[in-house]
């Protein structure tokens, strides 16, 4: 599967991110998205109008939607991270889906507005934001009185990966997440698992170790 | 199955069609839903604490996003409506119900704009509008190079339903249908599935006939 990438990319790093935890290998195709750049040229155009990444190509399948490529590796890949085929998993899965599209509205565009100065009325989307991270943190809390550390069952699901990443980097937009002790629980529990990989500004789980001779490549 | 249901809203419309193409009976709880109605009251934010609606419940199942109900019906009623299970189909189903949260964003405002008066730049949401209409008519046009009506397979899924009523109401916003034939064909498709239902703005295949004698309900 080729992967058309941007490192500083939330969305992008969800698909890495799955990748790398259920051991789908990805050819990674770098693009140059500052503005102005080839994400709004005529190769990148033709594969997705909309001049947008990610865009995740495998053979004839073509997918320029996130929540889209993470169905597609879990279902090739490690069908247990769709859930357990139950409608009521399913469908618990495809609100936090659709409930990352608000993060990304809200989280990311404040993020947007703080890094690349992006227009945009930062008050109101930071309260946005704090409203969609009070639903999720209740949500957590709520999972966790029943001993459940993911949003949707006892392992981690695509709707875990959906929502990971605009919430962890939250603060880039000016938003603290000291607020919401369940989300930064379920935080660590997603950057303790295994084959966890990190972009910048989301770190593993060892960040707070005292370093021993820096290896070249993470820890 | 309970919906608490506005009937003008297009979000609730897709539930109520869905439900109705599958033979899912519905228990419609209608909600006041202007400015300053109940659905910014205890009773409502208690279940959806973003006060919006469609809200489905079922049993301990508890649903706030269309898309996520639109799963579970069909995982429950009519699971051909998910695709045929392979990863291929089940990604492109997903590609399209994250592209309908553009619709809404797009079209959507842009007919709370007209119809409301909402405050936006109306003049972009009809230009980022039109751009994802312009997608969904490449995308059509596509499918019917292979003879094919819907915009996953050969028979209707969620993903037409998601798309469904957003783009049928662009008019409502000040967004002609007239420049993308294949969204009109695909839309007379829809129209014309067995068990179809009407909301105001949508109507059945059947409009343009002399009507008889007027029936009671819809005809």
């Amino acid at each position: 599967m080729k992967l058309y990438d941007y490192v500083l990319s939330p969305s992008c790093y969800k698909i890495r991110l799955l990748a790398a935890l259920v051991g789908v290998e990805l050819t990674l195709r770098p693009v140059d998205f500052h503005p102005g750049g080839e994400h709004r040229g005529p190769e990148l155009l033709a594969l997705n109008p909309a001049g947008a990444i990610p865009i995740l190509e495998d053979d004839d399948v073509l997918l320029t939607e996130s929540s889209a490529m993470l169905v597609y590796i879990a279902s090739r890949a490690a069908p247990e991270w769709l859930g357990d085929g139950s409608a009521r998993e399913g469908a618990r899965i495809q609100q936090w889906l659709s409930f990352s599209h608000r993060l990304t509205a809200t989280l990311g565009s404040a993020r947007l507005h703080e890094m690349l100065l992006r227009p945009g009325d930062i008050r109101g989307l930071q309260s946005a934001g704090k409203q969609a991270l009070r639903e999720l943190e209740a949500a957590l809390t709520e999972q966790r009185l029943s001993d459940v550390e993911f949003l949707v069952c006892d392992h981690p699901t695509i709707a875990d990966i959906a929502c990971f990443p605009y919430v962890a980097l939250a603060p880039d937009g000016g938003i603290s997440l000291e607020p919401y002790p369940s989300i930064r629980l379920w935080q660590r529990a997603i950057r303790a698992l295994q084959h966890f990989i990190e972009m910048p500004g989301i770190h593993r789980l060892h960040e707070l170790r005292p370093a021993p001779v820096r290896p070249e490549q993470g820890a």
